[in-house]
């Protein structure tokens, strides 16, 4: 059911134009997409909202005055140095196996190993990729099919375990995800996620660099020279909304998991003794913003990080998740609210020798500031505004609507005249042309109008305006809401401020 | 003169948080920048401008009817076929010349060679880097400092001929530009302006993608999609912003040209018949759309390009140019609108074997649109506006101050109360909370009123509206007007509206 209505919607994507997969005119390009016409238009609504709600009008705060955060734009590639700091060129790895029959790799901590509970010497152990769905059901479901070849489902007490949690003498008795006998699979290694390139006209180390793989390192390198320049003082955030990139091993459902990928982050200094508060505070604050583009509360939850899955510098986290369809009954990150403390700040001291400490004048004190981190993603943001708006109705000819809040659609009214003859268009173009600077919306005269209503459901507008014969004689129009179905005549000089 | 304008814009971009060089705390990174808070809010005004103009209210065309252009954002990395299909992996290519005694690397293109008119076997040919100022200008004073070593100058009957004109066996007898004696350059070599990356887990050859030169293909690998979704009919328009990325062998002129920037591109796709109307309807429109954003018509051209200036397959092309300090009296570029003929949708229908075909049904003919391109520059735009904004004035303290349009300006109107007392705080916190949700305004309380106007004189705010004792008693505050330096008292209730 679930994966059904998320073929359904993917194919909704491609058909109105939302997403279309990379390069298709040459068979794609694996792990990257592209926003169609409506897909920008609605990305570009969630960014303009998160900017707003961020840098133009942000939140107040706990003290009743407004906070202050401003805006940046850092550059996609930085020198090299920003990644040993930060701790990407070490650290930021995954554990990867090699299949030396089938030459596929996978990531180590996305394998999972079937295996009989008593391990007798005759049992071999398969290995799967775990994907966003329950691991004990697909299990099931494969041995089931290995079944057939070798072994009975029923006379099986088998489990199933992390194939980084096996010893390494039980890779030999493994058979790999896309081969029939046991053994092919390397030990795990490792294998860097950032993507590189060398700008420069000579092509060596020295001119190694990486596309970035988060945008929030391009806010900590600017620190200083917003507090330098911007008149900010200790409590403050910075805030960026751009593109990142991670060589993701196995790309995935859909715009979930891709290789380019755009983030909306915010740094947020403050006093380390202010700093669990701070976490709180945005913790309910990022929560309140996702809820504000109508998102069911019911699909949304925050999810608290256990402490082995903290990294080492963290001292909380916590995941805003959302129910995919491809996770469900699960939910799926769809941002990050991470307190790291005065971890990176004190990495870029030690790695560039510039001092990073504020001093406080209220506290009569010099420190650096910790930092809340709340990191949310925008083409995630977008495939959940996909996701949640996407409701079947048989009672309508396309069988499905887009139920977008009306200020996030990427379109909010269409205009149409009911044939296109008679004066009808006329009309119809002069109301467009004078509704068009206020709010985005489209203008179209061919099809019958039951087609052009049933292409607006797919594409979510709320509103259709249609001028008829009516119109002419007593300057009415039809208004058809998206979400009742219901139609009513109103005056074409209340169309704007409807 | 011109020079030195630039050096203070560029100090004061860095001052008051327009634009830092990127990575600066690591020394910084060749052809790379970030755009600070201030950067980030005009650059994003230019670009919500654009894509209005573009996108949600595009021109009325010549038939008096509104056009049609749908937006797009296509990813940065596609499969490599999209650049050999558009010329980039075999083309896209700058001759460079090695020096092999300083191991320095330098475009062919921009080196120009001084040598004295009869060549005797004892005249040196000395090598220099063409910047944007005057060559000859250049040529003579890089003489004067070669002569106290070799040649007096008035002796010298010299000339100046690029590089790339002279006879290879000349390279023997020229002096490179970081070294003391002749022969040590090479012969032109190619090489690629694409950065690229190898996306996947395996790095190898088949995996090699590349960083986008230019948003354009993007647009063109989506156009059947486009066409098959969006109920577009031809001439119709795609437009897109978005960064891309050129190896530049010598980034400089500030923002001018880095190794990253960001583009805004709208490719019209036109029946070939009328393609030549087309352009120059665009060449008109785009002219009016940079001089509607307040940049003064003196420094503004429209220049054809020579006949050898164009790529083959294009049949015309034009440059609209700014007046930029560093080109003064001169002008460079800042969009270029090209005629590109079928080339580009031809070419990736021979890569792809996708049909790009369009059926005409109301000529009832079948043909491979052309397209029109009007190419403009995010970056060099937000460039310009710094430029055209960056006004002398010695009667103000700051001695300078930035006159953009209302519009444009990064922060429309600054809020403060005279001191940071006797009430005056709150009800200017208030104006502020409510004002900000309407546009741009900033809440300042610190310093004396004399330094905050300096400061918003810097940042380019066209008004600055003060709190001060007499608030309180008759509701008025005292607006300042940046251009004019007058001031006046208007109510507080009619700040808004105002």
């Amino acid at each position: 059911m679930a994966e059904k209505s998320m073929e359904k919607l993917v194919s909704l994507c491609k058909r109105r134009g939302f997403v279309f997969p990379a390069s298709e005119i040459y068979g794609g390009i694996n792990g990257f997409w592209d926003y169609g016409p409506l897909g920008i238009q609605l990305k570009n609504n969630i960014r303009d909202d998160w900017w707003r709600n961020m840098v133009e009008c942000p939140p107040v705060g706990p003290d009743g005055h407004p906070l202050q955060i401003v805006g940046l734009d850092s550059a996609i590639i930085q020198n090299p140095k920003t990644w040993e700091a930060s701790g990407h060129v070490g650290g930021f790895n995954d554990p990867m196996v090699d299949c030396k029959e089938s030459k596929s790799r996978y990531r180590a901590d996305h394998l999972l190993v079937i295996s009989n509970r008593n391990d007798t010497g005759e049992n071999r152990m398969y290995a799967f990729i775990a994907d966003d769905s329950d691991s004990e059901d697909r299990a099931h479901k494969l041995l089931a099919k290995y079944e057939k070849v070798d072994l009975p489902l029923s006379e099986v007490d088998y489990q199933v375990r992390p194939l980084v949690q096996l010893p390494v003498e039980d890779l030999q008795r493994i058979v790999g995800p896309d081969v029939k006998t046991p053994g092919s699979l390397t030990e795990p290694r490792q294998f860097n996620l950032m993507l590189d390139t060398y700008p420069g006209v000579i092509r060596d180390e020295t001119n190694k660099a990486y596309l970035r793989p988060e945008t929030a390192q391009g806010i900590f390198l600017n620190y200083k020279n917003v507090l330098d320049t911007m008149r900010v003082r200790v409590p403050f955030g910075i805030a960026q909304v751009g593109k990142a990139f991670r060589n993701e091993v196995t790309p995935r459902n859909f715009i979930f998991r891709s290789r380019e990928f755009e983030q909306m982050e915010m740094e947020w200094f403050c006093h380390p003794d202010d700093a669990k508060k701070w976490y709180e505070f945005w913790k309910d604050q990022r929560m309140k913003w996702w809820l504000s583009l109508g998102i069911d509360p019911e699909n949304l939850i925050c999810r608290d990080h256990e402490q082995d899955e903290l990294a080492h510098y963290s001292s909380a986290c916590v995941d805003v998740e959302y129910r995919y369809p491809f996770t469900t009954p699960g939910f799926g990150e769809l941002e990050g609210i991470a307190h790291r403390g005065g971890f990176d700040l004190t990495q870029h001291q030690e790695h560039s020798k510039v001092k990073m400490q504020y001093f406080d004048q209220e506290r009569n004190e010099r420190y650096i500031p910790h930092v809340i981190e709340p990191a949310g993603g925008l083409t995630r943001g977008t495939l959940v505004l996909l996701c949640e708006a996407f409701t079947l109705d048989e009672n309508r000819p396309s069988g499905v609507y887009m139920k977008f809040l009306p200020r996030l659609a990427p379109i909010k009214a269409a205009i149409f005249p009911l044939v296109n003859k008679e004066g009808m268009p006329e009309i119809a173009e002069k109301l467009y042309l004078d509704l068009r600077g206020k709010f985005t919306c489209q203008f179209d005269v061919k099809q019958n109008i039951g087609k052009r209503y049933a292409r607006m459901d797919e594409v979510g507008t709320p509103f259709c305006f249609t001028i008829d014969g009516q119109t002419k004689e007593d300057q009415t129009v039809t208004v058809r809401y998206r979400d009742t179905l219901q139609q009513e005549r109103i005056g074409i000089d209340k169309v704007e401020a409807f």
